[in-house]
C-alpha cells in the first residue's frame, strides 16, 4: 500500500469519527435530523475547509469530491441509529477521535508544506486542521469551544504537527516519520485522557473596562 | 420581463426580508443601531457570501455592487422605525421570509451549476445560500441556530434546491421549472408553519467523554 | 521615517494590544494557555484576515509573514504574566486599544482602496478590519459581541474610515490626512469612554414568529 493511500484511509476514518462527534453534539442539543447532518459535516470537514480558505487553496476537497459529503452525511445519520450503543463504545470512540486528531494534524501540515508555505505556517495549519472542526461544532452548538479547556487537545495537535514538520524539513518525510508522528499524536492524546494531563489555565476575573 | 430580471427582483425581496429578520433579532438583544445594521447585513448576504467563499468565486456580489450594502443598511434601519407595526405584519413577514428561502435556495444552486460544479455541490450550496445567513445571525446573537430546530426550514431549502438541480440537469432550466420550484419551496415552508410540520429530533444526553 | 513605516509601527502596536485583549478575555473564561494563544491570535489578526478573505486577497499577511504569529503568541502569553498589573494599567490599555481601532480602520480602508475597490467597500472593510477581531473573540468566548453594545465603538471605526476614504478620494492621501484621521478615531473613542457616549439602542421584544 502506498503512503498516500494509507494516509487517505486514516484521513477517512478521522473524518467519519469527527462526523460522529458532531452528530452526538447535535443530539445533546436535541436538534432535528437535518441539523445533525449539518453539524456532522461542519465538524468533519470544517478544519480542513478553514485551512484551505486561509491558504486560498481552491477547490476545497469536499467540493472537488462530493462523495465525501454523502459519506459524512450517512455517518452522521448512522450515529443517530447506533447512539444507544455509544455509551458502551465510549473508549473506542475516544481512541478513534485521538487517531483522527493525529491524522488531521499531520495531513494539514503536510499539505501546507507541499503548497510551499513556511514551516511555522505548516504547524499552524496542522492545528487548524486538527482542532477547528471541533471549534466550529461548539460554536454552532453555542458552547465555549471545548478544546480551549480540554486536556491537552490542541497542544497534542501542535506537537504532532511540529514533529512532522521538523522531520520533513530535515529530509525525513517517509514512512517511519509518518508512523512515528501518528504514534506520537495518538499516544499523547491517550495519555492525556488516561492520566488527566492538563495545561495550566489562566484565570483573570478583573475587568479592565469596568474601571 | 426576462428570467434573470425576475429572479433578480425576487432575490432583492428576499435579501431585504432577511435584513429585516436580522434587524429584529438585533432588537431582541437590545443592540445599538450600528449593531442592527451589521446583523442586518450579515443575515442578508451572509449565506451567499459563505457560498462564494467556499467556491472561491470572487469578487463577492456586494463587493462588486456596493449599492446593495446601502440598500440593506437602509432596510435594517427602516425596520427599527416600523417595528411597532411588526406584530400586525407577522404573517406577511413569514410569507416574505418563505419566499426568500425559496429564491435563495434556487439561485444558490443555479449559480453553483453555472460555475461548473457538480449537482450534489449545487444542492449543498443552495442550502448554504438559503439558510446560513440566518445561522450567522444566530451565532452573532449568541443563540443556537434556529434552523437546526425550526419546522422544516433547512429541509425545505434542500428539497427546493434538489428539485431545481434535477430539472436543470434534465434540460428543464426555463421558466416553468423556475416557477415550479419557487412554488414548491414557498409552499413547503408555508405548510410547515401552518401544520407545524417538523423533522424528527435526535436527543442524546449521555456524554461519551464523561467515562 | 516614511509614512508606511510609521503606519507599520502603529499597526504592530494595535495588533499586540488586540492580542492582549484577547488573552484577557480567554482568562475571564479560565481557558488554558493554548486557548489564550489562539484567542490572542484570532483577536489580533481576525479582522484583517476576514477582510482579505472577503476581498479574495491572498496570501494573508500573517501567512506571508509568519513572524507576526510568533510575536502575537508571545504577546498573548506575556499578558498572562503581567495580568496582575492590568488593573493598574486599565486606562493605558483603553488608550492603546483606541489607537489600535483607529489604525486598523485606516489601514483596512487604505488597503482596500489600493486594491481598486470602491469607496463604500473601503469604508466597510475599514470597519471589518477595526472591529471583527473583537467580534470573533467574543464568538469564541461565547458572548454577544461587545461592539454591538459598547459605546460608540463600531461607529468610531466607521467615521474614521469614512474620513480617510473621503480625503484619499479627494487627493489628500498624505501625512496630514493620515495623522488627522488617527487623531479623529482615537479622540472619538476616548471621548466616548470619558463621556459615556452611546448609540441609541433598538429594543424589540415581541416575536413575529410566535403568532
Amino acid at each position: 500500500m502506498a503512503q498516500t493511500e494509507f494516509i487517505m484511509i486514516l484521513w477517512l476514518i478521522g473524518v467519519l469519527a469527527e462526523a460522529m462527534t458532531g452528530a452526538l453534539a447535535a443530539g445533546r442539543k436535541q436538534m432535528d435530523l437535518f441539523g445533525v447532518v449539518i453539524i456532522g459535516l461542519v465538524t468533519a470537514v470544517g478544519g480542513g475547509t478553514l485551512r484551505d480558505m486561509l491558504l486560498g487553496n481552491y477547490p476545497l476537497i469536499w467540493i472537488a469530491n462530493w462523495h465525501y459529503l454523502i459519506a459524512i452525511a450517512a455517518a452522521s445519520l448512522l450515529t443517530v441509529l447506533i447512539a444507544p450503543l455509544m455509551r458502551y463504545l465510549g473508549r473506542l470512540f475516544l481512541a478513534i477521535d485521538a487517531l483522527g486528531l493525529a491524522v488531521f494534524s499531520i495531513t494539514g501540515a503536510q499539505k501546507t508544506l507541499m503548497l510551499g508555505f513556511s514551516p511555522v505556517v505548516a504547524v499552524a495549519m496542522g492545528v487548524v486542521t486538527g482542532v477547528f472542526g471541533g471549534v466550529l461544532r461548539d460554536i454552532l452548538c453555542n458552547e465555549i469551544p471545548l478544546i480551549f479547556r480540554r486536556e491537552f487537545y490542541a497542544l497534542a495537535s501542535a506537537l504532532t504537527a511540529s514533529a512532522y514538520v521538523l522531520l520533513a524539513m530535515s529530509g525525513f518525510g517517509g514512512w517511519p516519520s509518518l508512523l512515528g508522528c501518528l504514534l506520537l499524536g495518538f499516544g499523547l492524546r491517550m495519555c492525556a485522557i488516561r492520566y488527566r494531563w492538563s495545561m495550566p489555565t489562566f484565570n483573570y476575573q478583573s475587568d479592565p473596562h469596568a474601571h
